[in-house]
C-alpha cells in the first residue's frame, strides 16, 4: 500500500437518499478540490484552502471543464485533525448513484486513485489515530443490526478490548522483566522470584484469557446473527410459517407440493436476537430438474445451518407422521434441530417423541415456537447485556488463543526445569500474539485480511 | 404542516457504508443537539451552539442517558444560511441501519418529528430559498440514472425552466398592461396597440409554449427509462436474452418450457437511455397454477410497457414460426413492438415478416438489436444532447398545456371582438397557469402531491 497516493470513495451507501458524501484523503487532497470546486456556477471564484480553517463548511459547486455537475458543501480537515490524519475533504452532494458517481470520477481524473475497502481505516490506523482492534470495530459497528451487536462493537472502538490487551500485556511484562532481571544476577544466585510464584500469576492469566475465549460463541451470534433453516418434507407448511414469522407473503404459498424452488433468505430479529431465516425447497426424490436443484441447495442450507427448524406434518397418518420422525431421527441433525409439528389443530397422531406443536391459526402455539427458538441460543451461555468483553472476531480469538499456547509453554517450560532465558522465549511470544490484536505487531497480510472485508469508502 | 415543528430524518440511503447523515432543521434543532451532544464520551462536557460558528464542524458523542450510541461529527447551520432557511444539524455518524436509526429515535424522543419526504426541500420553497420548479428538479436530480437526466435536471435547479417561465411571464404581462391601459382610456378611444398585433404575439408565444410541451415525451424517457418488456413463447430463449443483455445470471434458464414464473426486472443503459428490462412467464395456456399466475402477470406487463421484444424461436418448423408469426400480427401490440426471431443460427424458415434475427452465439446480431432498440426511440425525436428545455415532469406540461389554452381563450375572445376586460381575464389566467410551474401561485394540495414523491431525508 502506497500512502503517499491521496485515495477517494462514495462513503455513503448506493441507492437513492437525500445526501451523498464523497470523501478524499491524502497530500494533494486540497489541491483537487481547489481544481474542481468553486463558489460561483461559472467556474470563475476558485477557493485556496490554506486561506480556509479547518472543520469548516462551505457551499458552492462542482464544474467539469465548463459543464455544472452539481451544488455541493464541502468539508475540509486539515491533517492531523481528521479521520485518516491526513489532509481529508468530505463532499457533499445531491443524492443518487449517478451523480455521487460522476463526482467520483472527475476527482479520480484529477489525480486520486479510488480507495480500497476500509483504506480510509487503515489509514487511520498506520497513522496512529485508532489501534488495530479500534479499527475492526468500526466495521462491526456499521454491520451491527441489534442492541447487542451495537454496544459489543461501540465498546471495543470505545477500547475495552484494548485496554484488557494493555492490561494483559503488562502483566506479562512484569512476569518477564523478573525473569530477565534474575538472568541478569544469575551469577549471583540471587532469585527475585519463587518458580512457583511465577506459574500462579500465568496460570492466573490463562484463565482470564480462556474466559475470554468462551464468549467467542456468544459473539458470533451477536455479530452475525443465527442461520436458521426451515426444512421438512414438500407441503408440510415451511413457506407459511416462513411468511407467518415475516408478516409478510414474502414466499408463494400453495397447496402443491414443490411450489418453492429457489431458497429464499429474510432477517428476524426475535428478542434482540437476529436470525437468517431461510426458506427450503421440500425435501423429496424429484424428477423435475428445477426442483431437484432446489433440492440440492436446501440440503446444502442445512448443513451450513445454526439451527434447524424441522418441520413434520401431524395432520397425516399416524404411520407416515411416525416414518417421518424415525427418518429426522437417523438424519444426524438431531443436535441442532428443534422438531415442530405443524398443523397441530389438525393432528391425527400423539409422538413419543418430543415436538412444539404449532398451529398458523393459533399465535399463542407461534409465540412459544419463537421463545424455544432464543431459549435454545440462550442456552449456550451467551449474555447479552453482559458489561464483560465479549470477542465478536475470529482474528483476536486465534490471537488470544496464540497467547494461552504460548503461556502453556512457558508453564512446561518451568516445569521442565528449564533456564529463564527458555522461560522469557516463550513469554515474548506470547506478547507478540497480543500485540498482534492491536497492532503493535501486525504485517502487509494481516492487514489486507482485515481491511478487505470492510466496505468501500469507510 | 406546521413549519413551527423541529423536523429529523437520515438523509443518506439506507444500507451499509462508511458514513450516514442525520439531518435537523427547526427552532429547537440546536437545543436538542445541546442535549445529546457532547465532547467527551463521559457526558460531562457539552456545548453552546451559540458559542459555535455557522458552518462549522465539531467532533463529539451522542449518549443517551449515560450510554454511548457513536461517535460523531456535527455540522452546523444558522438560519439563514442552510439548505431550509432554518436552523439545521447535521450529524454524520458510522454507517448502517443499526446506529443510524437509533440516533434519529433519539433525536424523535428529543422534541422533533420525523420529516415527510422532501419535507426539508419544502421548507426551502417555502422559506423562499428555491421556487418550485428548482424544488422538484432535485428530486429528479437524486433519480437520475443518465447523463441525459442528470443534465436535465441540473439545468432545471440552477433554473433554466424557471428562467423561461419568468420570460414568458413577462411577455404577458406585457400584452395585459397594454390591454389593460387601453381599458382605462376606452372613453377617450384610445388605441394603444392594434388587435391584429396583440394575436400575432399571443400566436407567436403559443408556438414557443407548444414547442417546449412537446418535449415531455423525450422527457419521460430521459426521465424514466423505458418500460421493455421480453415476452413470446415459452422457451423462445427470453431469458436467455435478458441474461445475455445483463451479462448475468439473473434468470434461472432450463430447456423445460415454463421456468420463469415471477417476472424479474433490471436496469440496463444502453447508449445513454436508460431501460427498464422485464423478462416474462412465456405465454401459453397452462394447467399450472403457479405457472398461470406468473402467464397473467406477463399480459399486466406488456400492457403497461413502453416497448416489446416479442421472441418468436426461428428454429421450430416453419409452419409453427408462421402460425406464430400471424398470432402476433392480431395481438394488437404491434406499434410498440420489435419482432424478433430467436436462435437464427438454427432457423429452419423464411419470414415475409420483417423482423431482428438474433443468436446468442453471434455477439454482433444481439450489437444490431441494441442499436434497432436505441433507434427506436431516437425515432420518437429525443434530443439528448439538446440545449432546449426539455419537460420531464408532467405537472409541468399540464401547467403549461393550461398556459395555452388560456391564451387560445383569449385569441377567441379577440376574435369574437370582445371588450379588453375579458381578454385581460384570459390572459391573467395563463399567468395564474404559469406561476404554478415556479410556485407564485400554489395550495396545500399541489405541494402535497409533489413533495409526497421526494425521498425521505431531502
Amino acid at each position: 500500500m502506497n500512502i503517499s497516493e491521496t485515495i477517494a470513495a462514495i462513503s455513503t451507501p448506493l441507492g437513492e437518499g437525500g445526501i451523498a458524501v464523497i470523501r478524499i484523503s491524502g497530500e494533494i487532497a486540497f489541491r483537487i478540490i481547489e481544481n474542481i470546486f468553486y463558489r460561483d456556477n461559472s467556474g470563475k471564484n476558485k477557493i485556496n484552502v490554506s486561506e480556509l480553517d479547518s472543520h469548516s463548511i462551505h457551499f458552492g459547486y462542482i464544474l467539469e471543464i465548463d459543464s455544472l455537475i452539481d451544488e455541493v458543501l464541502i468539508s475540509i480537515f486539515k491533517n492531523p485533525h481528521s479521520y485518516t490524519g491526513e489532509d481529508v475533504i468530505e463532499i457533499s452532494s445531491h443524492g443518487g448513484v449517478y451523480i455521487s458517481q460522476k463526482i467520483l470520477d472527475l476527482i479520480l481524473k484529477s489525480g486520486a486513485v479510488h480507495a480500497d475497502p476500509g483504506e480510509f481505516t487503515k489509514r487511520a490506523f498506520l497513522n496512529g489515530r485508532i489501534d488495530l482492534a479500534q479499527a475492526e470495530a468500526v466495521a462491526d459497528l456499521i454491520r451491527s443490526k441489534t442492541e447487542s451487536a451495537h454496544s459489543s462493537s461501540i465498546k471495543q472502538l470505545e477500547g475495552s478490548l484494548s485496554e484488557f490487551v494493555k492490561k494483559t500485556r503488562q502483566d506479562i511484562i512484569n512476569i518477564v522483566s523478573l525473569v530477565e532481571l534474575e538472568l541478569d544476577f544469575a551469577e549471583e544466585g540471587l532469585e527475585f522470584i519463587k518458580k512457583e510464584e511465577i506459574k500462579t500469576k500465568i496460570t492466573g492469566l490463562n484463565e482470564r484469557l480462556k474466559k475470554i475465549i468462551s464468549s467467542y460463541i456468544s459473539g458470533k451470534v451477536i455479530r452475525e446473527g443465527i442461520n436458521l433453516v426451515i426444512a421438512g418434507k414438500p407441503n408440510s407448511g415451511k413457506s407459511s410459517l416462513f411468511n407467518y414469522l415475516l408478516k409478510t407473503n414474502r414466499a408463494i404459498v400453495s397447496s402443491i407440493a414443490g411450489t418453492t424452488r429457489d431458497y429464499i433468505e429474510e432477517n428476524l430479529i426475535i428478542n434482540g436476537i437476529l436470525f437468517n431465516l431461510i426458506d427450503t425447497a421440500g425435501l423429496r426424490h424429484s424428477s423435475d430438474d428445477i426442483e431437484s436443484e432446489g433440492i440440492k441447495r436446501s440440503h446444502a442450507k442445512i448443513k451450513e445451518s445454526d439451527l434447524i427448524l424441522y418441520l413434520i406434518d401431524s395432520s397425516q397418518s399416524p404411520e407416515e407422521f411416525k416414518r417421518e420422525i424415525d427418518e429426522f431421527k437417523e438424519s444426524g441433525n438431531l443436535d441442532k434441530s428443534l422438531l415442530v409439528f405443524s398443523k397441530s389443530d389438525l393432528s391425527k397422531s400423539e409422538s413419543s417423541f418430543s415436538g412444539i406443536n404449532i398451529s398458523l391459526l393459533k399465535d399463542e402455539t407461534i409465540e412459544q415456537l419463537k421463545s424455544e427458538m432464543t431459549g435454545r441460543i440462550m442456552s449456550d451461555k451467551i449474555k447479552l447485556s453482559s458489561d464483560e468483553i465479549i470477542l465478536t472476531n475470529l482474528r483476536h480469538r486465534i490471537c488470544l488463543e496464540n497467547v494461552v499456547l504460548s503461556l502453556n509453554d512457558s508453564l512446561k517450560t518451568i516445569e521442565d526445569g528449564m533456564s529463564g532465558e527458555f522461560i522469557s522465549v516463550d513469554l515474548r511470544n506470547s506478547l507478540k500474539h497480543l500485540g498482534e490484536i492491536t497492532g503493535e505487531v501486525t504485517n502487509d497480510e494481516i492487514l489486507n485480511n482485515i481491511f478487505r472485508n470492510f466496505c468501500i469508502g469507510k
